[in-house]
């Protein structure tokens, strides 16, 4: 019996289908994500690998009884389209009605919003114990990356999960990679596992107290089918451990499964993408610049935890710096207090990392680093609203409330590429601060003339008087904007680029004090930010204060032009609120 | 031969000893060490345990050149003894010329201030591959207990350091103890590895790579000397188990291990506390509260990330709260994410937390709590400067700049018990806010009326005019007393107990616009705090404002009185500057 995915509503569709029907049902649900997905882009490797898995999980389990986790959540394509969903993937004009994480506001199947790696197992830890607590009798099911499982969190939530002594269930998918190669042992073990079908000697996961299971090919339905009903129902821990391939079925994406782990539209037939931007870039030119700075030092090393092509260095260039380069996977944690056990130990680190990610090491920036005051370097992308990440699990414009308040860390926010690559030399060049340097999002944009690397002081790009706007990052064009327009009317702002977020120039601020107004600009939120610091430091003096920025929440798949709009960052709203 | 302990300068001072000698010489010191924690108080149980190690690992390695690196690093009192720092422990004059952490400001033989646990792996991998870099021959040595090795940057550690394929040496202190009991299938492998001497199957160091080598007796000095003669300069990880007593040669600690994990000065000969408080406390208020809720309804559950002493959750309160009590062990990001979990699956999490560590969840607070806005409470203990921590690495007034800048989150600031316990039973009793509750530190205070439960409003606790002094926690009885002297100077303060900190009441601030100044008054740093805010919103206001709170800064060992006085914050300076 076989099912046309146009009738897929519910798991229920597939329940009756036998291991034919379940293979065909892979087939069509595959060139269907790779019709949309080299159309759309998205996580295209990652979801081509688990077709099979996802639909035994659905045929074995009875979700949303039965719990199912995703981690991380932007393999769940084929549990949408199995979950009420299709449509989003057959439609083209749908294809945007769902997200690429697990929503729960899209779908009861889907429980938690996640878009950052290694949740999986505590989260369930969670539902099984609220079970066992209701004395509800429903599987709780993980479904884990390899990768994900080297998280710190993750190994946490390895070692307590069996203490619940009852129902519990860890599939492991294990896809041989993290966004790029993985690194650490963890995962050499893996291999080990592999390569004794499962009978290596010190399996980690027995010592840890469960139940192991290998499926030595995590592409077979029916090898998925059989381990999952072994495992369901238990009354302890189990784990799965599921070899599958990832970018399955996609001759691209299985020869270079690092760019297609993340992937805009391309042609299906070569792999080839369909729009290439061949402008310059801000992880071109960091590159260009760590590279030469580890070519003049070789004590200068380049960081990163998982995400080197974020960062500007795809394979050639990582083979370029040679052990200088280190990638911890996807272990802030490990990066950023190795980090400061490498500049303890006299190198100087530079760890770039997506601004989203940079709070998975809140506690090792603030004491390993801070309180050590040890000369590490973090260069953030994907900063602010305009850094270019829009989904409510990847929101970048937080970091300066959450860094710039942390003591001893220099917390840069450059305009421009000269500005950017003028700070990264200082940084790289002392060993008095901690600093973080956060990149402007967006087409790169030079500076006018010189840069002024006084860089703990404010930069006056424009004098004027009665009205200053102090505009940080990108924002400051938006702010020269504006002033353009206050001239057109008859006023003459003043124009600060304040460079520094994490202390004031208290120079420059009390040489304002006497203005009408001041207005600050942030691509972050208003709360916790530099236009607080400021608004508070002329709260004695006549001197009224606009704090621009955006507001406090988690928004989703937000229109950055609109987003600025809304809180006022745009040149014409900025000109108003200065006339006010 | 034998040393007299007056005589150690530094560890080559031990280099010559015999086993009997130095045998004896750890004799000598547990004897110091008795003499001065019973006297001074400190982590007693911890440091008694590693007498023989410690001295085992500066008679065999060669610090500072070989870089020891210990963790947590409040088991270093004998290490300190060892590198001429043994004045503070014989003379108890100077018994506060040392902190109770490394401190490299103290002695090149202490690499990093740090205090948090699991942190030692991760800084000894930077150590580590930058003396590769720099073509160094020493061996980096990690001293980790055994609860700190369960914790997700530990473990992300364990699995990257033997991928730098080059000495490192990981010595397991196992203590078979957490603060409290361990938690956690870890601990049942590391059980069953002292069961069988080291030789059990699934051995988890040895499937990450290291080479393992088990000390049955880890307070014998023979043994240790001969296991790290061993691991001494090999060229890849070795992991060196080793089994010690925590508390060892003083009979009530060994007895009693949680207590005297850390303990104030006591009676040697029996364990009595030399100082007992018997006055009502807010841990105590918290766990009669919680106990309460959890027999009402066992949907309710009181968690700990391993510190239930210091949430008021002894041992004989955890027997009383059954299984709806859970210590995820040193682990708060499996702590929050579970709670996540559990409020999903229908349960009512609280977890109580000491503020310096809930940094350590930052991720999971904003996203798997705040992102999916899940109704989970946080109780907060230690907080501010007046919350009763203060070593630097301890410190727990970042929170309110940490924590209120996440959305979603509802940041409540009680001034005395009554609130406390209104707000912690509104927060059980509600499902739409995650909300974190800030513990006054201090001596508990009672309200003077009924408690205004409106929480999301500013509460005014004295009509006046033309001065307005908002202040919170503990800080609303200092403002009560500038009160007190401002009206006897002839003016009439208001005075607001603003409660919650993670958004402003504009409805009051609105009917201060025409006062001629507000002062706000936070026990945390002023960056990032609510008292930025609220000169934000009053920014475009006639009225000025002044924001008086900490500034940002790691501080050590401070006393509150002249913290509060440097920082503006007693009656006196903040009648002055209400007056200004």
């Amino acid at each position: 019996m076989n099912i046309n995915p146009e009738n897929l509503h519910s798991p229920a569709d597939i329940k009756g289908l036998d291991n034919d029907g379940l293979a065909h049902l892979c087939d069509d649900l595959r060139a269907i994500l790779i019709r949309k997905l080299s159309a759309h882009g998205g996580h295209v490797a990652p979801n081509l690998g688990v077709v099979e898995a996802t639909v035994a999980l659905h045929y074995v389990f009875n979700a949303p009884d039965d719990k199912l986790v995703f981690d991380v959540s932007h393999q769940t394509y084929v549990h949408k389209m199995l979950t009420g969903r299709i449509a989003a993937f057959l439609d083209p004009a749908r294809y945007d009605d769902v997200t690429g994480y697990t929503c729960p506001s899209e779908s009861g199947y889907d429980l938690f919003e996640v878009g950052h790696t290694s949740t999986s197992i505590s989260l369930a830890t969670g539902l099984a114990k609220a079970r066992d607590i209701e004395g509800g009798k429903e599987n709780v099911v993980t479904f884990i990356g390899d990768a994900s499982l080297g998280g710190g969190m993750a190994l946490e939530g390895l070692g307590y999960a069996p203490t619940l002594g009852s129902n519990f269930i860890l599939v492991i998918n294990d896809n041989q990679m993290s966004i790029a190669e993985n690194h650490g042992e963890l995962f050499t073990h893996l291999a080990e596992l592999r390569a004794t079908n499962g009978t290596a000697a010190n399996n980690i996961f027995k010592a840890l107290g469960y139940e192991y299971i290998y499926v030595r090919d995590g592409n077979d339905i029916a090898s998925l089918v059989k381990a999952f009903r072994q495992a369901k129902d238990a009354d302890h821990a189990v784990a799965v451990h599921i070899n599958t391939m990832k970018g399955m079925g996609l001759p691209c994406a299985e020869a270079n499964k690092e760019a297609f782990h993340y992937h805009g539209p391309f042609d299906a037939t070569d792999g080839n993408s369909l729009r290439v931007d061949t402008s310059e870039s801000y992880d071109d030119i960091f590159a260009r610049q760590m590279l030469a700075h580890m070519a003049a030092d070789r004590r200068t090393v380049t960081m990163t935890a998982g995400t080197p092509g974020s960062i500007g260095f795809p394979p050639a260039a990582r083979a370029e710096a040679g052990s200088q380069f280190i990638d911890t996977g996807i272990c802030e944690q490990q990066a950023v207090t190795m980090a400061a056990g490498l500049a303890k130990g006299g190198c100087r680190p530079v760890f770039g990392v997506v601004s989203t990610f940079v709070q998975r090491a809140y506690d090792q920036i603030s004491h390993d680093v801070g309180i050590n005051r040890l000369p590490v370097t973090f260069v953030e992308f994907y900063g602010g609203a305009t850094g270019g990440m829009n989904d409510v699990t990847h929101l970048g414009f937080f970091d300066i409330a959450m860094i710039s308040n942390i003591p001893n860390i220099v917390f840069l926010a450059p305009a421009n590429a000269d500005e950017y690559v003028a700070m990264l030399d200082w940084a790289v060049g002392q060993t008095d601060h901690p600093v973080v340097i956060r990149t402007p999002g967006g087409r790169v944009r030079h500076a006018d003339g010189a840069v002024n690397t006084d860089f703990f002081r404010y930069d006056t790009v424009a004098e004027g008087s009665d009205v200053a706007i102090i505009a940080e990052g990108n924002l400051l064009y938006t702010a020269l904007e504006a002033a353009d327009i206050l001239r057109s009317r008859g006023i003459s702002p003043t124009v600060i680029n304040p460079r520094i977020l994490s202390q004031v120039d208290a120079a420059c601020l009390d040489s304002l004090k006497d203005y009408r107004r001041v207005i600050t600009m942030e691509d972050g939120i208003v709360d916790g930010g530099f236009g607080q610091k400021v608004a508070a430091y002329l709260g004695n003096a006549p001197v009224r204060v606009t704090t621009l920025g955006l507001r406090k929440e988690f928004i989703d798949k937000f229109s950055v032009k609109e987003l600025l709009d809304a809180n006022g960052l745009t040149a014409e709203k900025v000109a108003e609120a200065a006339m006010a």
